[in-house]
């Protein structure tokens, strides 16, 4: 009998063309349900909480799968870790409702934007920041930060090719924090638009360099119109953080 | 007329085979070399702190180089960091004193050896630290640690093959912490052997496991005998972390 297990992973996205299965691509989901499959000695599909980009890492990602086997959640963590690449690990497993849907469920998604901001170039963030050595004014960024929360129709800040088919999104938080010269924006929020904490953050950035005043957030955010918006940040600085269910 | 130079590098040593110039390998210094001499358009040999091995990183390195260069320094940063890596970075470059000597003028050096002891591997660290998901007894390995501090000679803890023709060393400090799953050991000394840091490092977590006893540290020492201290910890793990003049 088929029982429901949910999973907690953790991956580095710069060698995977995103979560979700495609055709000729490496992705991370596609890697999971292989070792997992093997230990389970069972077909394992999993529901993953998003797509995440290529380039675009988890600290904490959650995902759910019903398998139908005998071997036990401790022997599954270890032997699908044993499977997996050195780039993606699983972090828990274990049975859950059936009801349970890792996709469905989820209350609120924390992602994560890291920049590097030093004058150098930080040799151990290259992989998991936006190297930016421009001069950037955190106060205006956070300034304008306060005004990407709350209930917004977010369609200045979604690329196109997103499936989705509401633009309204809640946003809880968006801190942004600097500590020595790495800066990190974290968003809280319900759902996000395809590319958002991408484009939330090049607008922040474009904020805290001074190219659009912090107080026209408000006024970007009305004229639904990507244009208004700052730059797609690069998806190496992203990660999904922490997720509530 | 030749002028000299004080340069502060930080570097991800994963793809080098260490600082020190070789025939048919990739170091670090070449490639300071290198990218240096094509900017301020003369011959450029380094002097650096200390060499390192293949696979270690570091946060700070100092080194100096004698130029015949018009080229003013605050150009040479910029122009060297266009040409570098993104692996290498330099961080600062001076003018200096005619008389220093990156090598031989340092005080103190200070390395970290990161250890992720999470159980199921952090995969943003799986460069930067040694994946060791045994329990460790942090308060044991603390205990050790302080039996290293001091002056003393540590031939128990180098390996062979170094050049070193004296081997006592003072240990101005050595530190264990541990956040979350991320054990640090900070080792400050006026010198290191061949190995040593990572020899001490085995040493510890050997007594965080209970191979031997925290207290038999001053015998291990004493003994003069590598075959007594523990394993060399992986290079991955180890940086360089600070130097004093």
């Amino acid at each position: 009998m088929k029982k429901n297990y949910k999973m907690v992973l953790t991956y580095d996205g710069t060698n995977y063309s995103g979560w979700q299965k495609q055709k000729n691509a490496r992705t991370v989901c596609a890697e999971v349900e292989s070792a997992l499959s093997t230990v389970a000695r069972t077909s394992a599909e999993l529901i993953g909480v998003s797509r995440t980009d290529a380039g675009v890492h988890a600290v904490n990602y959650v995902a759910n799968v019903f398998l139908d086997t005998e071997t036990p959640p401790e022997k599954l963590l270890c032997g699908t870790n044993a499977l997996l690449p050195d780039d993606i690990s699983l972090k828990s497993i274990e049975e859950c409702d059936e009801s349970f849907n890792a996709r469905y469920d989820v209350k609120s998604k924390t992602y994560v934007y890291t920049i590097d901001n030093s004058p150098y170039g930080n040799v151990f963030l290259r992989k998991y920041a936006w190297r930016f050595k421009y001069n950037l004014d955190i106060e205006k960024m956070k300034r304008a930060a306060k005004y990407i929360e709350g209930t917004h129709d977010f369609s200045s800040f979604m690329s196109q090719g997103g499936s989705a088919k509401t633009f309204v999104r809640t946003i809880y938080e968006c801190n942004v924090d600097k500590i020595d010269d790495t800066i990190k924006i974290y968003v809280c929020g319900d759902g996000f638009l395809y590319n958002m904490v991408r484009i939330i953050t090049g607008t922040l950035v474009w904020a805290g360099l001074g190219k659009i005043n912090p107080d026209s957030l408000p006024a970007i955010i009305k004229s639904k119109n990507r244009k208004n918006a700052g730059v797609t940040a690069p998806p190496e600085g992203l990660a999904l953080y922490e997720l509530k269910y």
